[in-house]
């Protein structure tokens, strides 16, 4: 059973509960708050051998722990405001790592004023096992940002540049909250998600959660310099790990969104939102369209 | 590094911000939500190896993963509303292992009207490894319960039996929300914890949290038949995973609380809250008095 399988049998089964907005299947999930308002919420599992090798600093392993929920709170326009960490430490461990792990998570942490509220320890069997919860709500006002909610005829959006990321990035990344909070603020945003799959696959649930099709145009992905020369272009659509931004706004936006940039960060139009099956539509440089498939990395293979 | 020690350090290092009104050492963090009120969150991380065997049944596993942090959320006189499972599966195992995982859990969300929100899946390198968060909220009107909120004057009481609980109890049993819930609404209710380490080390907990001495009376002590025959009370005082709630309460509530019980359950008071050094007195059947020290299961050893 492959991961996507699964988390469709799991969403089928899922009970749901009065006060859940929004519940499996997006980045976050929307929780209805007591008083009004809401908070989105996420969960991500980082492994050893997984994840991160036994050889990666313990501080980097803990920042990625915390960074990759982040990255999924700012998926949906929202600030991370809490973050739990639950721990399994290899009973073989020294206090230096446990120590280490912390040190990163909290460095995350403090880097976009979230808190770190709350955790569990325990003794690991195997591996360093991480797990780490966050928090977060959308800016006062604004609702949060979907997967669901892209539109035909708006435009494909990127923050930075894509590929290569197991070269290193993908342990020290700076996850897009101040993109993503100036985005939701200052232009109209369709549907998002951050790019942890890889662009094929991610562009793939965000099409399938809108009941789209997107036209990606291959000679515009932002391609990184850590990509693979053998194939940039694959590493592009199928590393994963990159946690950029991947959204829809509104076409007449494109100019001034990828002209000003988000923060510093540099915008790129990669494509369009069009009516149909919903799909991503690949169009290489001679003009030629080919179906694209969930290509990226799938943590299953049977 | 001992598992007490660990938290402590993390305690001291853990970053704050607006909106946590209650951090690390509790059995939930509670956050103040954007329109007023609040949410508990809990996160429990189970592994195999440590909290269960690669022989127990998988859905006795998911069953227990979720009970867990909805003990936690009980112990904070809070309903558990949205449960988040994040899943390392291992590499070898079929499908059938996760739909039992994931039976089990559903089971143990329907029995208290949780939804499943969210969670993550991944493969593991190593054993089965599952990370449960919950959130909760305490009824209309109220607070949740805190650890260090008990004091002197007040009696301290327990709901059901203790000892014995890894002959199988641990994997199936029923965390005390009804009971939580009960209390809140009909009694004065002081400091509240679950029984998760031993009743040993969490009336120790629950003594240093709020800065009192409890002193509780070996002879009332309710012992489960499960527990060991060579060593009843060191049985009900340091095995572990009985997932009752020790609580105390105004001392005037006790005959009427003991009489009554809550939901079903017997309550049974077994010991009063005095001012002095924080801690925890056991006086034996002779009525003589000894410190008893945090002897529950400490997952660290190091």
């Amino acid at each position: 059973m492959k991961e996507l399988e699964l988390i469709h049998w799991i969403a089928e089964r899922a009970p749901s509960a009065a006060g859940l907005a929004t519940g499996i299947g997006d980045d976050c999930a929307v929780l209805d708050c007591p008083g009004g308002g809401c908070v989105v919420v996420t969960t991500d599992m980082l492994l050893e051998g997984t994840h991160f090798s036994a050889d990666d600093l313990p501080e980097d392993v803990g920042y990625k722990a915390v960074a990759v929920s982040i990255s999924d709170v700012a998926a949906m326009g929202c600030r991370s405001l809490h973050a739990f960490l639950a721990v399994g430490l290899p009973a073989v461990a020294d206090s230096a790592l446990a120590r280490g792990l912390f040190d990163g998570a909290v460095a995350a942490a403090n880097r976009f004023g979230v808190s770190l509220a709350g955790g569990d320890t325990t003794r690991s069997p195997g591996g360093l096992s991480i797990c780490s919860t966050l928090v977060g709500a959308p800016p006062e006002g604004r609702t949060p940002i979907l997967r669901s909610g892209a539109r035909p005829g708006q435009a494909l959006a990127v923050t930075g540049d894509l590929g290569g990321s197991l070269s290193g990035h993908h342990l020290r990344f700076v996850p897009r909250q101040t993109e993503a909070l100036q985005l939701v603020e200052e232009y109209a945003v369709g549907g998002m998600i951050d790019l942890s799959d890889g662009l094929s696959s991610d562009a793939w649930h965000l099409a399938r959660m809108s009941g789209v099709r997107l036209r990606l145009f291959a000679d515009r992905i932002p391609i990184s310099p850590r990509a693979s020369a053998a194939d940039p272009l694959g590493a592009a659509l199928n590393d994963g790990e990159d946690f950029e931004l991947l959204f829809t706004v509104a076409s007449e936006e494109c100019a001034r969104l990828s002209g000003a940039g988000l923060a510093g960060t540099p915008i790129t139009i990669i494509g369009e939102v069009l009516a149909g099956t919903p799909g991503v539509t690949l169009v290489d440089s001679s003009g030629r369209e080919t179906d694209l498939k969930a290509g990226g990395y799938e943590h299953f293979s049977r």
